[in-house]
Order: structure tokens, then C-alpha cells, then sequence
């Protein structure tokens, strides 16, 4: 089963911005054994999207489309779609009715004639429905080909394809089964890994590949399997799984689904364990609060952080003693440590994560190498510092530091 | 002059990687007057790319394809290029010299065969010396197209645009210019904009175009023109620019270049007024500190934040009266104005922002309505809070809220 993605919207081809929903997309449809043989992105144009949706009905049998379905008078997807399948639009009143009951509670402004226009919808098509958005999703099927148009907002289209487009694409057409197995592994790099799996690797059954999901310095690796014995699909899977456990078992976090993010997971234990969070943050700037706050429920024991940006802050605020940075600079194993514990003591928690470092692109007030951090934790019983190299460019350095934190903070708990 | 991007690998066909090289390379094309208009991700697969190809030189005087030029067997573009110009490989002795200067110095291992393989290129080819690794990037001319071929590495790829491929094009073609003038909005959507420009929007001319983009409550509007004429392009442009003004004075955040995110015009503004910043969070978890310290040079203006998640906290730690917690309740103006307050005494900021809210999925501590969240701001002159609806999604209610939050002390920044 073969489809094919096409984003409409020129902000991807003028390079404003990068498109994640056909990654987004890709990913799904493999996860439920749909292959994608092509992503094109083109513009806001009739001829073009006409052209486009013609050659890819050459050998997709599910062509999705994204993009183009907005109010705006440059977006003119819905208008060629009509063209395309020789159809017209008509109301549907139940999208209208969508629409003036989002103004009613979100807006707050009345509904005007540009929106109700998003209520026009072609007659062939069958409409999906956006929960969060005016612009419904549409379905239509030709020439044993089924194309899905969807608006281009990232979590309209997300919500669009949990709740309507996958499960609509599973009943349509007859699927091998496709079974992942996810591991969470953390300090090790992707090679390295590769070298201990790879004689077990070389013996893997054709029917599991192993994928390695790099990100910022975790790697996810997913077991897939397809066939149509789902039994004996799962069995041969759990096989591998109990094969390679062995090899990497020093470096798993967990084995939770693959969409399941580590500042999930930690939530999960740190609610099991009745036990509540603060952190201290430097070069993170705050983005290991909000990813720590990300997850609904995160209250129930996060306590709260505090960003001390300038060396004053750690200093006056965050009781950091002026000696300890003198002697060993604000990017040290010492201040990490002395963050950690204030953080503690401050927000009385029982555990607390601190990063110091320098993120660049410039050295700071410390002689610290660009992505040089520290990134200490405080527990009941002890505190301690890990010092890290995270590369050069700041929005890296950053973003690993933060996961850095998490899986030191996931591993102290669990392993407990 | 019109380019296509071809992408060749499966990383980006099953969500594995998100395509950035090809908006990088949109960007840094259309900087020069080159409008791509397609980008094309196929799988490394012979047929699929020669089709590609083809279909590409219809209508691109420029094709830049990137990646399938490893080492490894699944990488077979440069073959394939060899098939599609009727060429063969030879060895070329600079790129040979260089890999092995490469493997002296960096990798200290002994060259392989699969590594001198990457010193033989197709002989129609002019090379283009990849400075940080071992695939050269290549040159075709055929009919009048153009041809390039890069490594899908984003760090040797921009190297080679940078130095090799965007130089050689100025000189190869003659463009014309492309302008852009970007205005950032606030506190309206894209619709209700559409609405107030739609008479405007009728009357542009041909070679002016406008692109609405919306980012979390906050729209941009793109101005773009093309023509020989730089001035005359400009000129017309900036008429346009005036036309539209007064139509949304009111909503204007500012008419930073479209690159420019809110956080750097913000940054620039806090520094040239010599001023600084600290901000107290609650519903937004840190991610306000985060927008704020996600340029550069950010700790010349931000002194620090505190994200006071528990009520405790923010009695405690952040001396919020319990009075008005008990009073107010602990999202409300009141509490988001002392909590404003307490940030600038705490941090020795001029200027501090808050956010109190729920951000949900369900009602906290307080009985405020899931989405509800107000902003605060403290100057040396005055406080004040403003109440938002964000919505019902939690992780659009944070984001919303940091750009609010953002607007809110950029406009006071900027309009005293």
C-alpha cells in the first residue's frame, strides 16, 4: 500500500518554514504499514496541485494532501480539488454549525462571511471533522484511489489524522499487521550502539527491521515487524526484544512506546514515588521547566524552577555562595551542585535538577568551552554533578542539556 | 528562474528525519531571486529518481538534489546521475588527495575502498570541493538546465551552498530581484485581517504578493515582489506597505524582517534602552524564559525567572500575599500583577512580565476556566494585568500565552 504526501503552501518553498507535518504524517502511516513513496511540496496554485494530484494517482493508492484549505483568498486547495473531481461546493450545515460555535466560545467575534465559507465543502467528498479548527478535513475516493485533504496547522492535522484519517484508512483497505517495539536507551551514540547490535543485527528476520531514532543525544530504537499472523508477528518481535536486552540492557531507560516522551515517563515515576520536583536553571534558559510542565498533570509534582540567567541571580536568589563561584567559576561541577541543593531547599522538594554551562555561540563569564554543561542533582540522601560536551551550535547544546537532565533525574529515580 | 529540490533518501519517507536541508536551501535560493517551485522527497531508488529528474527539467532551470551520494551501497545517485547524462565514473585526483588528507587528520584510519569509490565522479561533471567531507558536491549542465548534487549532510550541504553553489549560480544566471516586507500582528486573526485587507488585496499588482502567517496568535504578513528593477521593486513595495498601515495601525506589533522572531526584537529593544527583564511563570512552566533565552546574547538584558508551579511557591518563594491568593484566587489580575511585582524586586529587574492560568486539560486549583490566563507586567512606573482566552489545547494555551506575554512587554517597550 503506496501513498504519497503533498503539502500546498508557499511558506515551505520560499524556506519560512520546515515541514514537519509530512514527517509527522510519514511516521504514521508506516506505524500502520502504509509505505510513502513521495513528499511534494508545492505552491498555492491551481495548475500545479492539478498536476501534482495527477501523478501521484499514478502510483499512490492514498495521496494525502495538506495545506491551502485556509480562509484566506491564497489558499485555493478546496476550489481545485473541485476541479480536479469535477464536483461543486455545497453548505454543510453541521461544519457551520463547527465554525459559529467556535467563534461563540473561542473568537469571541462574530462570524464573518470568509468563515463561513470554510462551511462550502465539496458534495463528493465525505468531511472529517476538525475538532480544533474551522477547516474540516475531506475524503474522497476515485479510480480506486483515495485522496485526504487536511488544513496545514500542525495540531489540527494531528487531530485530524488520530481520531478520523487512521482509523478511516484501517477499515478502507485490507493491511499486513505492523507491530513496533520501542527501547529507550541513553548515553551512548548511535554508532556505538550499531557496533554491540550488529551481529545480532545481521541475523534479524526479514520480516523486523531496526530503526535508531536519534534525538539530541538520546537514540530510540524501534523493532517493526509486518505480517499478517499478528500472533506470531508479536511473538517473533518479543523474541528479538528478549535477544537484545541483554546487549544493551546498561544503557535502556524503558522500553515505553516510542511516543511516549522521557518527561512522560518521569512524571509517571515521580507520581508513583509521591515524591515532587524543583530545578534550577542556567543556560537552559527555562526549557527544562517547560518540558518538565509539558504533560498534563505535571503539578502533582512539579514544584516549581527558577532561571538564574545572571551569575547576581545564583548568587543573590539562588544563595549559590559567592566563594564557590570565585574559586571555580559559574560553570562548574561546584555550583551545579550548590544549584542543585538550593533548589531543593527553596522550593522543598524532594529531588532537584540544576544546568550550568555555556550554551554560545560566545564564551560567557566563565572561560567554560561553548557547550560545556553542568548539570547537577540533589536528592534526600545526596547531590552530585555531571559535566557534558553538547557540541557547538546554542540551540543544540541546549536542547540536549535538557534531556541530558531528564534521563539523569528518570535514571536516579528509577534505579533507586 | 525557477529551481526544484530534489531529497533522495528514506529517512525522510518514513518520519525518521524532518527534510530541513530543503527549506535551507529554499531560503538561501530565494534570497538570490531563485523561486523554487517544488520540493520533491523520493527513496533511493534508481527509476524513482531518473522519473524525478526528468520531470524535474520540465519546468526547473535548476535541480539541486541532496543525499544518495555516501559511501554505502544504498546510496546510488551518483550512478544514477552517470545513467541520466549518459556519463561514467573516473577518478578524480583532487577529491582522491583530499579524502585522504580528510582520514589523515581527522579519522587516523586507513582510506577504504568504499572511500576512494567517492573520489570517482561522472567525467560531464565539474566538482565542487566539499570542505568537510568526503562526497564532492557535482555540476551538470544539460539543455540548458542546470544540475546540482550535494550530500545530504545539513553541514556539508551548507558549506558547499555557501561557498560553491550560490556564487556559481549569481554568475551562471541573471535573476530578477525578489523583495520582502514582513509585519507581524497581534491580538487578530487571520481572517478578520483578510477582512479589513480584501478591497487592498484586489488592487495589488501582479508582481506583489501577500502571504498571511498565522503562529500561534500571532500573524505575520508577507509583502513579496519580484522584478529587474530594484528600486523600482522597492518603491513599489513600500507604497503597498503604505496603504496597508493605516488599515491595521492598531495590530502592528512591529515590521521586523520575517526572520526576525518576537523574542530578538525584543532582545534588541531591551538592549538598546539599556534595560532588563525577569519574568515570574506559572501556566507557561518556563517556556517564557525559554523564547526569551533562545537568542544570543540574551543575558545582556535577562536577568532571570522564576516559575513558581505550586501555590505554596508562589506565597512562599515569590512572597505573593496569601490574602489575595485566598481572595483573588490564584489565577487572577491581582495575583498575576503582585507576582509581576515580586519578580522585579526579586531579580533587580527594570521591567518583569507574569503568567498565571490554566493551561488544562482540566481546572486546577482555582476555578478558572480551562485556557484562562493573565499576563502581568511590572515597570518602573506602573503594573498592570490583561485577561486572555487561549483556548482549550494545553500546549497551544502555553504557547499562545508566551507570545501574548511577549507582545504585551514588547509594545510596552517600544510605545513609551
Amino acid at each position: 500500500m503506496i501513498a504519497e504526501i503533498i503539502t500546498i503552501g508557499d511558506e515551505i518553498l520560499i524556506g519560512q518554514i520546515v515541514d514537519t507535518n509530512s514527517a509527522y504524517i510519514a511516521k504514521e502511516l508506516n506505524k500502520i504499514g502504509v509505505s510513502v513513496h513521495q513528499i511534494t511540496s508545492i505552491e498555492d496554485e491551481k495548475d500545479h496541485i492539478l498536476e501534482s494530484l495527477k501523478n501521484a494517482s499514478n502510483t499512490a493508492n492514498v495521496v494525502i494532501i495538506t495545506g491551502g484549505l485556509g480562509p484566506t483568498n491564497d489558499d485555493v486547495t478546496k476550489r481545485t480539488l473541485c476541479e480536479y473531481f469535477e464536483d461543486q461546493l455545497i453548505l454543510n450545515s453541521d461544519v457551520l454549525e463547527h465554525i459559529e460555535e467556535i467563534f461563540k466560545r473561542i473568537k469571541h467575534t462574530p462570524i464573518s462571511n470568509l468563515n463561513r465559507e470554510q462551511a462550502m465543502v465539496p458534495s463528493k467528498a465525505a468531511v472529517l471533522h476538525n475538532k480544533y479548527g474551522t477547516a474540516p478535513g475531506l475524503w474522497f475516493k476515485k479510480d480506486e484511489v483515495v485522496y485526504i485533504a487536511m488544513p496545514g496547522v500542525p495540531f489540527e492535522m494531528k487531530a485530524l489524522m488520530e481520531i478520523e484519517v487512521l482509523p478511516k484508512l484501517k477499515k478502507e483497505f485490507d493491511r499486513p499487521f505492523i507491530h513496533h517495539k520501542t527501547i529507550r536507551t541513553y548515553g551512548l551514540g548511535e554508532s556505538a550502539i550499531a557496533l554491540r547490535l550488529e551481529e545480532w543485527e545481521r541475523n534479524l528476520p526479514h520480516h523486523i527491521k531496526l530503526a535508531y531514532l536519534p534525538n539530541f543525544g538520546m537514540v530510540r530504537l524501534r523493532l517493526s515487524g509486518k505480517g499478517y499472523d499478528e500472533g506470531e508477528l508479536k511473538t517473533s518481535i518479543e523474541l528479538e526484544f528478549e535477544k537484545i536486552y541483554p546487549l544493551l540492557k546498561d544503557i535502556i531507560a524503558d522500553t515505553a512506546g516510542e511516543d511516549e516522551e522521557l518527561s512522560l515517563s518521569l512524571q509517571n515515576a515521580f507520581i508513583d514515588k509521591k515524591s515532587t520536583l524543583a530545578v534550577a536553571e542556567s543556560c537552559t534558559g527555562g526549557l527544562l521547566a517547560a518540558e518538565i510542565t509539558s504533560n498534563a498533570g505535571s503539578s502533582q509534582f512539579f514544584k516549581g524552577g527558577m532561571v538564574s540567567y545572571a551569575t547576581q541571580v545564583k548568587e543573590e536568589v539562588l544563595k549559590v555562595s559567592k566563594a564557590t563561584v570565585k574559586k571555580y567559576s559559574v560553570v562548574s561541577r561546584q555550583v551545579a551542585e550548590e544549584m542543585a541543593v538550593s533548589a531543593r531547599q527553596l522550593f522543598k522538594s524532594d529531588y532537584a535538577i540544576s544546568t550550568t554551562g555555556n550554551a554560545g555561540p560566545e564564551k560567557g563569564e566563565s572561560d567554560a568551552e561553548v557547550g560545556t554543561v553542568y548539570i547537577g542533582i540533589a536528592t534526600p540522601e545526596k547531590v552530585y554533578a555531571e559535566k557534558f560536551e553538547l557540541g557547538k551550535r546554542r540551540e543544540q547544546v541546549v536542547k540536549k542539556a535538557v534531556n541530558k537532565a531528564l534521563e539523569m533525574i528518570y535514571k536516579e529515580l528509577v534505579t533507586r
